[in-house]
């Protein structure tokens, strides 16, 4: 995975006077807040009435050739976060101990001027040593006191590849190798002993719970990201094992040349299928009818689909995202979050889901007047 | 405003063997079923599995410059329509009466060759007739009787140009002229009177209420398209007079330089300008924050919103979300349908709306697996 680290300002703090949004009652001294919280999302900090954006701002969007790994990964890190430190009791702050030089050198290949580097050095140009770590980040879990913000913990997510592209000449031809699920682990376990060791060392972090979790990218031309296999809780300062993560992600339909890895994937597959058709008989000129699913422990989990055709009016619009959000009632499995982005090129017209703990599909069409 | 119509290859009516979605109950031989109703909408008519479309399928796409007169007229029409048939008691169908051939010479203009033409002979090049009639779509509106669909009325939009943008020479200079309220409003009488006279020639039509309601268009450079200023419900062959409409569309924040023209407006703009500097203060980059807002009767009647930053990671995404969801509730006015596009570059990233009749802001994160 090529690395072009682009230099982010860094945000630097900002200590202009502006209202603090949230009322500060008894505490007028207080100088942050919160975002609010919804659908079982943690509360952000707010400092000064600005939101509080992590030391190395940016980072992930470099580091990722292929963006459904960087979303995905950021999505399910705090999915990994709410089992250790649930949203009810604590805040949600932007990593600020680890700052963009500092993961710059940490992701670098190992060198002499890059000790810190946690990749191996390239080793003959004709068949390098792979870059394992490819992203890495922080988040921090407060509690508030009402006077002020605590650190209870910190939680970091490490992203190890599954295949490593190369090229043994500039401009030469791609070549790949592929990292065995083994590999990935081992050298995602190398990595969070040293990456714990490292922050034992910074003084604010000596004494709170340090999670670990362990992220496997999907290859780079993959439809889904990866996944989350194992995470590490850690009060001390080597890694106390390791709790293994059953997610998997894929895209549907599957082709049909791939065989169901189970029967629960198969039906799953026949459901999806089952749904596309009916939509696709429904409309003329439907193009197209994906999903990526999240399974867990062998469930399906959650599904995000895109349905993308050509509207030639707002009626048509209106009709037919009433008709999808019926037929995946019927044809979707019931219990797990769903949405289903309606667009045509690639503006959406309308957005059909369902949350997590919901029966119910709303939706919303994205009108203009 | 120019005019390539596209050829649009009308869908021919498909009589495949597709699955009814709905059940049919006891009318086996029933072929048609609805699309399902929600939120106040209209249910649609689906014809053997299929959703029926308009005879004079995207000619509405062709006609429009400016992409927000078309989705403003649309949505504006069916506002109109749910005045005369309660979406309780009618169901809706894409226009079956006007089809693309006859909607082309009507919207063209009269000549030798096509003495339908609603628009005048251009006269002299250096100084030609304006087009006036821009846009024409049909509705109809059906109940069901258990055993097939009858139609019950049928509504017509005129969209009628507020200027008229020529060249003098092919590739010269563009010239505009502005089209007065008052000349606007007789233009639309007069195609409004030649459209009833030839409807009542169709027998399919001539026993059913026909309404005729006529559109203000906006000017191709606006960021909001026009609004409906009149309609007519008619019985018979000559328009029975006119009912007059109070929309009004305008951009917010405004301009500096315009004047509020009352103090409602000034009292809207105000709060919307809180809001904005509100966002703009808690996030850093944000680049835009600008909104769609309808005007009915004087009062402020709906909202879109749309705002545009860069964000470094899902984190910011919901946290931002969770945020203006919250700015949204204290610093919007309440009591009328709202929602917030959030998105970075082009892409949406996620929505916080409220429904008409709701004073709950819902939101929906975009993410990805």
């Amino acid at each position: 995975m090529k690395r072009t680290i682009k230099k982010i300002a860094t945000a630097t703090a900002l200590l202009a006077s502006v209202v603090v949004l949230a009322s500060c009652g008894k505490n007028s001294a207080k100088n942050y807040s919160t975002t609010g919280s919804g659908n079982g999302n943690y509360q952000g900090v707010i400092q000064n009435g600005r939101y509080k954006t992590s030391k190395a701002r940016g980072i992930n969007v470099a580091q990722n050739d292929n963006q459904f790994n960087q979303k995905s990964f950021e999505s399910g890190l705090t999915q990994v976060s709410k089992r250790v430190f649930s949203p009810k009791n604590y805040i949600f702050q932007e990593g600020q101990y680890l700052d963009t030089s500092t993961l710059q050198s940490w992701l670098a290949r190992k060198s002499a001027k890059n000790p810190e580097g946690l990749n191996p050095a390239q080793g003959k140009k004709s068949d390098p040593n792979p870059e394992y770590v490819q992203q890495i980040e922080e988040q921090d879990y407060m509690t508030d006191n009402g006077r002020s913000m605590k650190l209870k913990g910190v939680v970091i997510g490490v992203g190890i590849n599954s295949e490593y592209n190369y090229q043994k000449k500039t401009d030469g031809p791609s070549y790949t190798k592929k990292i065995s699920q083994d590999e990935v682990r081992r050298q995602g376990e190398i990595a969070a002993q040293k990456i714990l060791t490292r922050l034992r060392q910074k003084k604010a972090l000596q004494n709170v719970p340090i999670v670990i979790a362990l992220y496997k990218q999907a290859p780079d031309d993959s439809l889904v990201g990866g996944s989350f296999f194992a995470y590490s809780k850690n009060n001390g300062n080597k890694i106390s094992g390791w709790t293994k993560l059953d997610y998997k992600t894929m895209v549907l339909p599957k082709a049909s040349a791939t065989n169901a890895q189970n029967s629960a994937d198969s039906t799953d597959n026949d459901n999806f299928a089952n749904f596309k058709s009916q939509i696709q008989n429904f409309f003329p000129n439907l193009s197209g009818v994906t999903a990526q699913a999240q399974y867990h422990n062998g469930n399906l989990a959650g599904m995000h689909i895109t349905v993308t055709t050509q509207f030639y009016s707002q009626t048509e619009i209106t009709s037919f995202t009433q008709y999808i959000a019926r037929a995946a009632k019927r044809y979707l499995p019931s219990g797990i979050p769903i949405d289903i982005r309606i667009q045509s090129d690639s503006e959406m017209q309308a957005i059909v889901y369902r949350d997590a703990g919901s029966d119910t599909f709303r939706t919303h069409i994205l009108d203009s007047y």
